[in-house]
């Protein structure tokens, strides 16, 4: 690394891998563990989600230093019938836990077709599109989700009763990209809300409520209330259905049983996730496949775009595009964070 | 039935059902199969899903009189991996087709866990909720969903090229009431946008654009324009898994390859849909299902109401209210189509 891209925060992804390893090595993992988990998060820096990567190994770090996440799970895979598993994650570093998921996973559905694995015993596990990228890659169709903390009322209610529920979707396409659909349920993240705040200005109506459950523009006052969820009561409907495979059918906590990440750092959080994979390949060959997609996008991407300016994008392209940037030109994470992730890796927390 | 009763358009169930089956006969189909579509239709208008219910016998008798629907369809089932199913259903009437998806899809749960069936040359198989009360009342979890007629634009762009994309969940309930969330992508139905032009409305601006793909409060505009999904590039996203699991990966016609119903009634649809089912009991007893989801619905229901009028409901609770009701009290389906369906069933078309 050249001291000018060290200064400007700009790593390739095997230094930024072994950066990351080192990092959650020195926060107790073992080498293996720890490069399962580097690769969901250097994933999710590639995408430019940068708020749900490597930046993450702080707020990781500050839980498992104090034995809110267990360094050293042993996970318990339990197959409750041929295509249906239960994981125990036994309270792991969340993208660890959600890699061995996926693994369990992919192969379940190799044998099968369909597999479902539903995840107990977890923390964050980053974005989603890190799972549905490499499922994808491997010829497998998905439909992934886990539960949260709480921050959105039922709708119609007047406290934070549910997460923000983050599901992501992928299909493969053997000879371009994959559809990668990552989101969570609220119309707006509370960051934006934050950044909002920040510069003053107001904020749509639409984002969120004050405390009482009353729509707001005023970001103070959102951010002390809670988010809304898109289209009303069928986001909030979607919001539920997330939380009752990521959670309730899981076996792990949710809704307000979901211990808050903030309130209770040195409490496990039993978060949930589900996996859900299709293996395409059983559905016809890769050409079948991949002229099927292609024409996909194509139909899409003829749309005349009402801002010309503005072409009508495929889920995933603004990821993927990123993706190639930064594995050509190197990785922006921030000199800022990059200096996090090297003192965390020398053990200076 | 009285004839106070049927001058109301209201009707037992065992009566719908009857005449319901006697009117698919008296349009081609065979007794058993069209018992089969009559218990989605006659579930559908319990639920009090009037629109998509009955009602329909009238534009399916419509397609099926010019041989745009087939009333004798030859199923072909094909099992591509032990829990993965393809189904072929040889342009039939959508009801059918999903309810005959649906047994197979029950049946390979059952056995694997978690099973999937994938259906093509299908035809608009009614509202998603009586396919998932059926599966919850059997003990199957499910994700279910269906392409439609091209009526919103790709995001960002100016012609329709995507569906409304029905989907649905459900969550089995052994003590009580399951989880049943049925929902199209679109903030709003454009029968909605139809009956604010009716009263002389104008409609929200989030609704719907006009046909350059601008947003309009104008209900004509919007008729001649195209749906707008909840959530903007979110809605979007959904609208497009849901057609590439329904249409594409099923093998059926996807995007604007989906014959318009209006424009070619004599042409098969080729419309798909996609049955995933979870057995719930292979993750854990019927105590811990019911105790679980009583909680659940504890936990959304005790959130104070931001309207002392209008306290939380969780997804389900209108649907099964109105089919409680209407089960002991009689099915309102109103004089007008009361005597459509005594027409058909009698060959009076």
């Amino acid at each position: 690394m050249t001291s000018k891209q060290a200064t400007a925060g700009v790593v390739s992804r095997e230094q930024l891998t072994a950066l990351t390893v080192d990092a959650l090595c020195a926060l107790g993992l073992n080498r293996s563990d720890a490069t399962d988990a580097a690769t969901i998060l250097v994933l999710a820096d590639l995408f430019g989600l940068r708020t749900h990567g490597t930046s993450r190994i702080e707020s990781y770090g500050e839980r498992l230093r104090i034995g809110g996440i267990n360094p050293t799970p042993s996970f318990n895979v339990e197959q409750v019938a041929p295509a249906l598993y239960r994981l125990d994650g036994d309270n792991g570093v969340g993208p660890l836990v959600g890699f061995r998921a996926l693994e369990v996973a992919m192969k379940a559905a190799r044998s099968n077709g369909i597999a479902c694995v539903f995840v107990r015993g977890s923390n964050h596990f980053g974005p989603v599109s890190p799972y549905s990228y490499i499922a994808a890659q491997q010829g497998f169709a998905s439909i992934i989700g886990s539960n949260a903390t709480t921050t959105i009322a039922p709708w119609g209610g007047t406290d934070a009763r549910l997460g923000n529920s983050p599901v992501g979707f992928g299909v493969p396409n053997p000879d371009g990209r994959p559809f990668i659909l990552d989101m969570a349920i609220s119309v707006a993240a509370r960051a934006k809300i934050r950044n909002a705040l920040k510069r003053g200005e107001s904020i749509p109506s639409t984002w969120a409520t004050d405390a009482h459950g009353k729509p707001t523009t005023d970001p103070k006052a959102a951010l002390d209330g809670f988010l809304l969820p898109i289209g009303g009561h069928k986001g909030y409907g979607l919001a539920l259905i997330v939380d009752l495979l990521a959670g309730l059918l899981s076996g792990a906590a949710y809704l307000t049983h979901v211990k808050s990440w903030v309130d209770d750092p040195e409490q496990p959080q039993n978060l949930g996730h589900f996996y859900i994979l299709i293996d395409t390949a059983k559905l016809g060959n890769s050409e079948w496949l991949a002229s099927r997609m292609t024409d996909y996008a194509a139909i899409l991407h003829g749309s005349a775009p009402a801002d010309p300016d503005a072409p009508v994008l495929v889920p995933g392209e603004i990821e993927l595009n990123q993706y190639d940037r930064q594995l050509a030109e190197g990785i922006n994470i921030g000199a800022e964070q990059l200096a996090m992730l090297e003192a965390t890796a020398v053990g200076k927390f």
